[in-house]
């Protein structure tokens, strides 16, 4: 068989450069996957009682780029949806990212109304500060006190469970990110566009790959069928150390183990998410009704249970935010670098770097725009 | 790249076939299927509001061979499930194939009784009496009203909107089957083993062709790759007349057109299929809850409506059942035979003969047996 392109993954970063060339450029794409469907982490199904769940736990599209939310719309309609989380503390269910109405669920009200107070006196109406940013300075008792609970109740716990690292041990680029935010936006997120696709993600990358210049092989790793494709050039999306055969060590992922549930109610939780910082083995419960709109009999939830990743175990999620990983990273990217010509990497694997979807959408369209394209 | 056996089409013929060649002779299969899904006509998926509907129309699983039960039991649950099929006649919906319950749901019930006197007397209990025979031998002036009652308002009529020609136009091997039960058992089929997949079609379909000497390429004719792959052998599952180009002619089909409806209503009809022999466009109407037995907020149902089969327009569902087809069949048989080292025909399409899926899988695996372990 031969084509012009063989694509190594059909997850975002795969499916968009496969749509582009095939659209585009008018060229032959073969895709290779190893998992039995298309779509990679943001893969939907519906589970045996008919509810909309995300295999790969929940994934909410969000982003202020227009030309990404504009691209995707050629393939699917949008649910408008907002996300909205809650953090388990002391008892209480509060909004996260914690907000001033988090306040006024935690604490009693006069106390809440004077750390509001301070927090609007020092910084001012709809900004968010780094937590860490207030216990530096701590301009106040009030507000050293405000950002240590938060920090220890939210934060410090909700880092170990997730990373099994203190916020001290990860990258400052991920611990100086979390913030109060001084505003009554209940929201998880605060993009211009946000939603689901709205018959869901798995049809959203058929359309996007129903183009006679592009076909799929599922169950198919690329090692399946090296040197029985012919191919002018590959796109791969997978590990990079993979590709490499680990000839600098491994990357070191985080992983995770998702429980589903499925239960006889209308609903389960008041809100799409809800954290556990402090109790559980889990990390968060996620039920997929809010975040679909389905209406249905029952409904069915996720938990996440976050685990070390042990290569051909379980699914590389997360790479873990440490410099020396980077560093790492850095080497299989010079040998990247050395293929340039035959071989493009890209993705949230091949890159060594947590995207969000509309990243790793970004990404993809500007690498066919500035490099695929010019070659 | 290189393959033992090509297989065009992923059906239950080509399903099979595939399974069975990679899993016991360990051999390298690629299938190749025009549609964007596994599964042929028994594909099913959930629809916009989660409720699993078959695309193809409603797929009842029936058969009196234990071995192809026990085979699909390798890849499947299965959930027991008795059709049950109620026909309109007058008004009236009275059980279908016409029995002993039938004449009480539409006739008086001295009448009725008279006629089941006249029914056990004449024929005995539990048989079941094709009614052209009872129209021919008219042993009594109730009974041949009866047949006649029954050939002019539940078969004549849903033969004409099914096949648009009257049953006299039809081979007699069809109209001949037609029986009145003379029993009280309501359920459409008889077969000691009826069910559908716990988990529906398409992931026993999943489940059959993960192996990792079957890899699958959707989106993909025939044509589309000739040439490009490398094969020993190849299984055909399509249209006979396709393969060898119509070099004598088209052989002739009926098509459907399937109107899909969701309703906010937890049921809509009393049993899966009801049929309209006499009043609207479609034939009947099934609703798909009662197949699956799955839980929801509302209901799916498909109306199917009979069509003119159009080569690239609609799709071939049933070859038309009259002599003269068949013979013309004949000179395609004829054709494949010169293939036979090479390339193997099986399937509904390809022997041009409608099979249940049954029998569909007993001709695959009987294929499997005496042709292919054989050579
Ligand atoms: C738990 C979780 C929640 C998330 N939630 C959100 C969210 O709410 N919003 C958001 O914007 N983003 C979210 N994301 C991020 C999102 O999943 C990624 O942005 C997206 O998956 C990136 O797409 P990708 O194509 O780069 O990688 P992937 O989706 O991982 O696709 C890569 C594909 O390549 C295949 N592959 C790898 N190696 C090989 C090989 N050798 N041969 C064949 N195939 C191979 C893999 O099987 C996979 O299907 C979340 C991620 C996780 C883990
Ligand atoms: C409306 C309806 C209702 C039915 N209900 C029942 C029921 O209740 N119970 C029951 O037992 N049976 C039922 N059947 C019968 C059942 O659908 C068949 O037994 C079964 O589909 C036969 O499988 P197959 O693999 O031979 O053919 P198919 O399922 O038709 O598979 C053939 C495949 O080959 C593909 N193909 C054809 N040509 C090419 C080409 N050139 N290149 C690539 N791919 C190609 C087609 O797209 C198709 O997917 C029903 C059939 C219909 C039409």
């Amino acid at each position: 068989m031969q084509v012009d392109w063989l694509i190594v993954g059909a997850g975002f970063t795969g499916a968009v450069l496969a749509e582009r060339i095939a659209s585009q450029l008018k060229q032959k794409v073969l895709i290779v996957e190893q998992r039995d469907h298309i779509g990679g982490n943001a893969y939907d199904y519906h589970d045996e009682q008919g509810v909309l769940v995300h295999q790969y736990g929940p994934h909410i599209f969000h982003t202020n780029a227009k030309h990404v939310w504009d691209y995707l719309a050629q393939f699917t309609q949008w649910r408008s949806y907002y996300h909205h989380v809650l953090g388990v503390v002391d008892g209480k269910s509060v909004p996260i990212p914690f907000n001033l109405n988090s306040l006024y669920s935690l604490f009693p009200p006069q106390y809440a109304a004077k750390l509001e107070q301070a927090l609007l006196s020092e910084y001012g109406f709809n900004v968010k500060v780094p937590i860490l940013k207030i216990r530096e300075s701590a301009p106040s008792e009030d507000l050293k006190f405000l950002a240590d609970y938060i920090y220890r109740n939210v934060f410090h716990s909700y880092t170990l469970k997730q990373w099994n690292l203190t916020p001290e041990e990860l990258a400052p680029s991920v611990t100086a990110r979390v913030p109060i935010y001084i505003s009554r936006d209940d929201r998880y997120f605060q993009d211009t566009y946000q939603g689901l696709p709205k018959n869901g993600y798995t049809p959203l990358f058929r359309n996007m790959l129903n183009h006679p210049n592009i076909k799929v092989l599922l169950n198919t790793t690329l090692s399946d069928i090296e040197g029985e494709i012919q191919y002018k050039r590959m796109i791969y999306t997978g590990a990079i150390d993979d590709f490499f055969q680990h000839i600098h060590g491994e990357l070191p992922y985080r992983s995770l183990h998702f429980n589903f549930i499925h239960t006889p109610v209308e609903q389960y939780q008041a809100v799409g998410t809800v954290n556990y910082p402090n109790e559980y083995h889990y990390t968060r419960i996620t039920e997929f009704k809010h975040l679909t709109g389905q209406r249905s009999f029952g409904t069915s939830y996720v938990e996440e249970y976050p685990q070390v990743y042990v290569r051909g175990k379980n699914i590389p999620y997360y790479p873990i935010p440490k410099d020396e990983y980077r560093l790492l990273y850095k080497e299989y990217e010079a040998e990247a670098q050395k293929l340039a010509g035959k071989v493009l990497f890209a993705g949230r694997l091949a890159d060594y770097q947590y995207y969000n979807m509309d990243q790793a959408i970004a990404r993809a369209l500007s690498l066919f725009d500035k490099v695929i394209c010019q070659a």
